[in-house]
C-alpha cells in the first residue's frame, strides 16, 4: 500500500483536523467527533444532515456550508457514523425548523441514522429522512437492501440546499427529496480497486486489462467485467444502462454529472464527458446542467461514475444553478 | 496503461470538448484550438494569459475566469503549446490595455511564449512576461534552464487576476508579478510516476516501497529516494528545505497550498495538511490563507506538492481570498 498517511488507525481525525484547518471560514468541527457543521445564520431554516463512512471524500463534509448542508457525520473509513454521533450532529444543525437527513442506501447508515432520528425526536427535535438509492448496477448487494446510494446523493444535497436556503419547510423538504430520489440514477465503472488504508490491500482484483461495470464506492461487486474498452464504448455502455431506467424521450431535460472515483484524473473525466456528450445529442435529450468532478469517491479506487437526473420540476436547475459556500460545489 | 480514453491523438480536444461543454457558461474555446478563453466584460482592463502542455489538470484552463485568467492556451500533453496558438490567445484577451503572459519556466513554454509576445507586439499590443520559477528542489533539469515552474503559478493567477480585475496598469501587474515570484516557493514528492498517454508506459520507475522528493510535474528527476515515509516525516522534510530558502521568521505571514498531484486523493491531502500544519505552527508561522487541492497535477501521479507563499504585501491574502468565477478555483 503507498499513501501519504500516518498510523492508519488516526486518518479519519487527522483528515478532518487537515480538512477544518484549510476551511475554518466555512466549517467547524464538534471536538472528538466526526461532526462538521457550518456557521449558522439559519435561524428558522431547515437544517439539512448527511454522512457516512469516510473515503468518499469530498463527500460529504465538503458539501458544508451555505446553500447546502448544515452539516456532515463522518465515519471512519467505509464505516457509518454511530448513532450518538448522528445525534450530536441534529442537535447542532437543529435551528428550531427541524432536521432533514440525507441517507445513503447502505444497511449500516440506514440502521443508525433511524435510531438517531429517533433519539433526536424523543428530545423533541423534529426529524425526517430522504434514502437515496440512485445506483441502477445491482438490486441488491454485500452491504445493501435494494440499490445503493452513490454520487446521485450530491445533486440531492445541491437542490435540497437551495430549497432549505429558500425556507422550505420540512415537509416540503421531504417531499421533494423523495421525488428527487425518483428522477436520479447512477451508474460507475471501476478500472482499479481502492485499498482501505487498515486493510493495507485493494479491495477486489482486476487484472491490468480488465474493468468493471457496476462496482460500488466500497468495491461491491458490479455487474460485469471486461477487458478495458475506449472510454466511448464505457460511455455508451453506461448511458445505456441509464436509457433503460429512464427511458429517454426526445426533448426530456436532465443534469449530469460525471464523477472521478479517486484516481482518475480530470482529463479522463472530461474526455468521457465528451463521448457522454456524443451519446445524449444522438437521444436528443435536452441537458441543462453539467458537472464534472470528483465529488463522490472510493478512496484511490481508478473509474468514473455518470448520474443523470431528470429534470420533471423547473426549480431543479434553477436549484442546481444556486449559490452556495462549500468547500467542494463550485 | 489504464485509462478511460479513446485514440491517444484526440486527448487534447477531446478533453477540451468536454470541458468547455460542462462549462460554457464560464469559458469558450477558439475552434481548432487548444485557446480557452473567458466572456469577457472587461474593457480597459488588462488581461492575463497563461498556459502550457496539458496533463495538469485543472491547470491552466480551470482558472479561466472573472478575477483570474482570462484565457489558457493548453499544448499537446506535457509539450508547450505552439506560439502561433499563444498569439491567438493574446489577441483574443487584450481588451485594450495590454496582456500579461504568466508563463512555468519551462525551456520550451518560454521559448514559445517569448515568440508570441515579438509577434503580438508587432501588432501593437503590449505585452509583458512574468516567469514562474518555484520549484525549489533542484536548480536545473532535463527540461529547464534554472528553477522549474509548478504550482506556485496557480497563486500568481490567483492575486495578479485580482489586481488586474481591480484595474491594475500591466506595468503594476510585471512588477506585483516578479515580487511574487520572489515569495513563493514550492517542493513536492512522488509516490508513483505519471503516464503519458502517447507513451503507455510511466514516465520513470519507483519500487512498491519507495519515493521520490523534488519530482517534477512532467516526472523530471527530484533530489533524493527514499523508502516511503509517514506523512508527517514528508511534511518536515518538505518544510524544512522551504525554511532553509525562505529563512522562517517568527510571527512572518505565509500563505499555503498542498497540491495533490493527480491520483492521490482529497484523504491524504488533508492528512498531509495536518502534518504540515503541525510544524508550521512550531515554527512559529502566521498562516493567514490555506488551501487543499489538486490543482497542478501531473496526469496520474500520486504525491503532493507543498507551496509557501511569503505575504509580504499585504493585498496579498486579500486578493487570495477576492470573489473568483472560475471552473476550478473555489
Amino acid at each position: 500500500m503507498k499513501k501519504i498517511i500516518n498510523d492508519t488507525k488516526n486518518i479519519l481525525d487527522e483528515m478532518l483536523n487537515g480538512f477544518v484547518y484549510t476551511n475554518k471560514d466555512i466549517v467547524n468541527r464538534i471536538d472528538d467527533t466526526g461532526v462538521i457543521y457550518r456557521n449558522f445564520e439559519d435561524e428558522g431554516k431547515v437544517a439539512l444532515v448527511s454522512g457516512g463512512g469516510s473515503g468518499h471524500e469530498p463527500s460529504h463534509a465538503g458539501f458544508v456550508g451555505k446553500g447546502m448542508l448544515s452539516a456532515a457525520v463522518c465515519g471512519e473509513v467505509f464505516t457509518s457514523p454511530t448513532p450518538d454521533q448522528i445525534v450530536e450532529a441534529i442537535r447542532k444543525a437543529d435551528q428550531g425548523a427541524g432536521v432533514l437527513l440525507i441517507v445513503k442506501n447502505y444497511s449500516g447508515d440506514i440502521m443508525n441514522f433511524e435510531m438517531a432520528q429517533e433519539i433526536a425526536e424523543m428530545e423533541d427535535i423534529k426529524v425526517e429522512t430522504v434514502v437515496v438509492d440512485d445506483d441502477i448496477s445491482v438490486e441488491d448487494s454485500s452491504s445493501t437492501a435494494g440499490k445503493r446510494g452513490v454520487a446521485g446523493a450530491v445533486f440531492v444535497h445541491k437542490i435540497l440546499g437551495a430549497a432549505a436556503e429558500k425556507g422550505a419547510s420540512l415537509d416540503e423538504l421531504k417531499k421533494i427529496g423523495d421525488e428527487l430520489v425518483d428522477h436520479i440514477n447512477t451508474i460507475g465503472v471501476a478500472i482499479t480497486p481502492a485499498t482501505v488504508p487498515a486493510v493495507g490491500s485493494p479491495g477486489f482484483d482486476l487484472k491490468a486489462d480488465e474493468m468493471e461495470y457496476g462496482v460500488g464506492i466500497h468495491g461491491e461487486r458490479g455487474y460485469r467485467r471486461e477487458n478495458l474498452k475506449p472510454s466511448k464504448d464505457i460511455a455508451y455502455e453506461l448511458v445505456m444502462q441509464l436509457k433503460k431506467v429512464f427511458k429517454f424521450e426526445k426533448g426530456d431535460r436532465y443534469g449530469v454529472l460525471v464523477n472521478g472515483l479517486g484516481a482518475t484524473p480530470l482529463m479522463e473525466q472530461y474526455i468521457f464527458m465528451n463521448d457522454v456528450k456524443n451519446i445524449l445529442e444522438e437521444e436528443e435529450l435536452v441537458i441543462d446542467f453539467k458537472k464534472v468532478d470528483a465529488l463522490m469517491t472510493s478512496i484511490d479506487m481508478a473509474g468514473v461514475s455518470l448520474t443523470l437526473i431528470k429534470l420533471v420540476d423547473e426549480n431543479w436547475s434553477d436549484y442546481l444553478n444556486y449559490p452556495v459556500n462549500t468547500v467542494a460545489w463550485k
